[in-house]
């Protein structure tokens, strides 16, 4: 694949998520070769991607081309292509586009959608983990607008205007609010000829409430908003089956429903190669507090695919975005100290807070024991992640997005670009 | 399709391109259902098809959804379906979505690449008449300067970064000029492995010169601005085959390029159903000067897809927004005309003059003799387009992104969503 052997040592980075950016970043001024695989060229920010799915946003705004983040790095190159295999005991990956030597290899692969073994949803639901995902998932909702005007039969028009989104965490939250606001502000304006009383959300979590890494005042006040929005929150309850027309629920329930977006779990993307019980069940690489694999000498996780045992977090840290950029801050320090044969430090993460939007004026945020709630909860997160976008031009152009859909209650992007296929 | 029975009469608008939009929204007072077909749930401004393609502009900025534009006009209905057949006897439409009868039929659906029957071409070249295609190409584009970094063959590499354009109208300038400005001032930031040199531009055109529709002077000046920006201008060639490697022209030369864009034809885009002799050899519908189709009572084309044989234009108006627009506006001056038994106006066509853009800062445009180059040709270019699209929000987005683009001399949109996939 054309990576010239420079005599430095070779820093392979898999993945161009948060974790992995920030690394790359990290190391620029190391003396080091940084050589980085991605299936996509883009950086996607996936906090936004229930945006994109209904309507708010471009795709184009939320990605960003890998290599024009790293136009000016020069200790960096990157590879179109996936990392298919390890062979740890000869320090080689193998790649859809060649094999190359490494000295130091960093997996910052993320997770997947996980469907816990449930073949039929896995099948038939739609998941929202990456740009593409968001855009089917759009064009699915679109759809199903279009195809509720043509049919005759009002039990099939009520469930292709029925909306279950499973899973109580941030992304089932932020996107059911968001579906909510298309149901009150947008989609009665582009669909007059139906009754949008028909219109159901509903937002399916197993445990008893909503955003469990929140407190109890915020997981309350997400609760009011998503009532005031309208929606249906079923609490303790639990998905069995869905054939994409009906839902089926483990109490005997039954839902009809041509929409089913699963947010109810994630597992870690991993790669071939390295001893199973490195991997932890959730998909997981089980790290020290060097972000060093289990068994490994010089394989790295970071991010969500790194499970770092603590006190606080026995089964590993929460799988955001400032754990990954945190854990890729460090290891770019330590690779760098490790080649001046310097001391090592230790993983400390420091947990700036967590955050929720359900809808216009209505998020809540906590930091530091403070906690916002309603419009001056919305602006911060509005902020935070205006923040955390990379480039200026897109954020330029999701704030002038964000200020539109804000003072005219609407969602521009509602295009059917590409239709969605049925798997 | 649950389309109501009103007792008034119905007209029905197979496609919302320049022509059908206007029409749509000239009739706006009138008493009239409007019942509008699409296969696309937008409106596409193709004029700007070629920044998509280049990297230059998000596809959502240069489509509007259909139902958006409309939503506060009463008399409007939209079904998202193809058109497939006329029964012209019965004055019905069979659709993808069911049948309709109509009072008023308008055939508004413009033109398709036409290949001139050559199927390898067809095959293996890249069209750009649809978002989809542009985006296609944008993936192709990019998709083929990662493979250039990967492979070991210089043969292969020079093919991979030479880009064969077809065809010397305004889209085959305009996308010419745009992939000569991506090697001058953008791709070389992002693959500084590559050796820009070795990457080439041609446009290829049959006649002895580039926009046939323009004055001798402008014709100079555009041929003058590729040649500034280092594109090969090959006059009285003409493309025999094409077989995604290797481009063999006329005249026996062999050009090996992995990128051909056909933009050397277009063709009508016909409904099956009425009479052969209606339609012309370029699929276009034989139209009287009240834009009705030769033998047909009731069913009209506009646009693109009609012809009207004058004295100026022995075969039909050049196939541009402006005449799709007026035909519009006449058509729906008519109809309401007819239905007050008043008599009817014929089509006139009041030419606005025409234009193309090469590069930044270098465009031609000329209308009632007067004619613009270079800064003011590309001011006047840039100002009428941003007039021309749809939607505040496409305006700001679209303008935000050429002053960026202008001052970085950047462009953006440099993602590989969706992956090109070979036919």
């Amino acid at each position: 694949m054309n990576i010239p052997d420079l005599k430095i040592p070779r820093v392979v980075i898999v993945g161009c998520g948060f974790g992995g950016l920030q690394l790359a970043k990290s190391l620029r001024k190391a003396r080091v070769q940084i050589v980085m695989f991605d299936t996509n060229n883009y950086h996607t920010f996936q906090p936004l991607l229930y945006q994109v799915a209904t309507s708010g946003l471009e795709p184009d705004s939320i990605a960003y081309p890998i290599r024009k983040i790293f136009k000016k790095q020069k200790n960096f190159l990157f590879r179109w292509g996936k990392v298919e295999n390890i062979i740890p005991e000869k320090n080689i990956v193998q790649t859809t586009v060649g094999e190359l030597t490494y000295d130091y290899l960093v997996i910052a692969t993320g997770t997947t959608t996980n469907y816990f073994g449930n073949a039929d949803i896995a099948q038939h639901a739609m998941p929202m983990k990456s740009v593409i995902e968001a855009i089917n998932l759009r064009s699915l909702i679109l759809q199903n607008f279009e195809q509720a005007l043509l049919t005759q039969s009002l039990k099939e028009q009520e469930a292709l205007m029925t909306f279950t989104v499973v899973g109580g965490g941030p992304t089932g939250v932020e996107l059911a609010g968001a579906l909510c606001e298309l149901k009150k502000h947008v989609l009665p304006n582009d669909y007059p000829e139906l009754d949008f009383r028909k219109m159901r959300v509903l937002l399916i979590e197993g445990t008893n409430t909503v955003l469990q890494a929140m407190s109890k005042v915020n997981q309350h006040r997400a609760l009011k908003y998503l009532d005031e929005l309208g929606c249906e929150v079923w609490l303790e309850t639990q998905v069995s089956s869905y054939n994409s027309e009906e839902v089926v629920f483990e109490n005997g329930k039954v839902l009809p429903s041509k929409n089913l977006i699963w947010a109810a779990g994630i597992k870690g993307v991993t790669i071939s190669g390295l001893n199973r019980d490195s991997i932890n069940n959730r998909g997981r690489y089980i790290v020290d507090e060097y972000c060093k694999i289990k068994g490994c000498e010089n394989i790295y996780a970071i991010g969500d695919v790194a499970s770092m045992p603590t006190t606080n977090f026995a089964n590993g840290h929460p799988q955001v975005a400032p754990v990954a950029i945190q854990m890729a801050q460090l290891l770019a320090e330590n690779i760098q100290q490790e080649l001046r044969h310097k001391p090592l430090k230790k993983f400390n993460y420091f947990d700036k807070g967590t955050m929720a939007t359900v809808g216009r004026n209505r998020a809540v945020t906590e930091s530091f024991n403070i906690r916002f709630g309603g419009f001056a909860g919305w602006l911060v997160w509005m902020a935070l992640h205006l923040m955390l976008l990379v480039g200026f031009r897109n954020k330029v152009v999701v704030f002038i997005n964000w200020l539109w859909n804000y003072i005219n209650y609407d969602r521009n992007i509602r295009l059917i670009i590409p239709p969605y296929k049925r798997k």
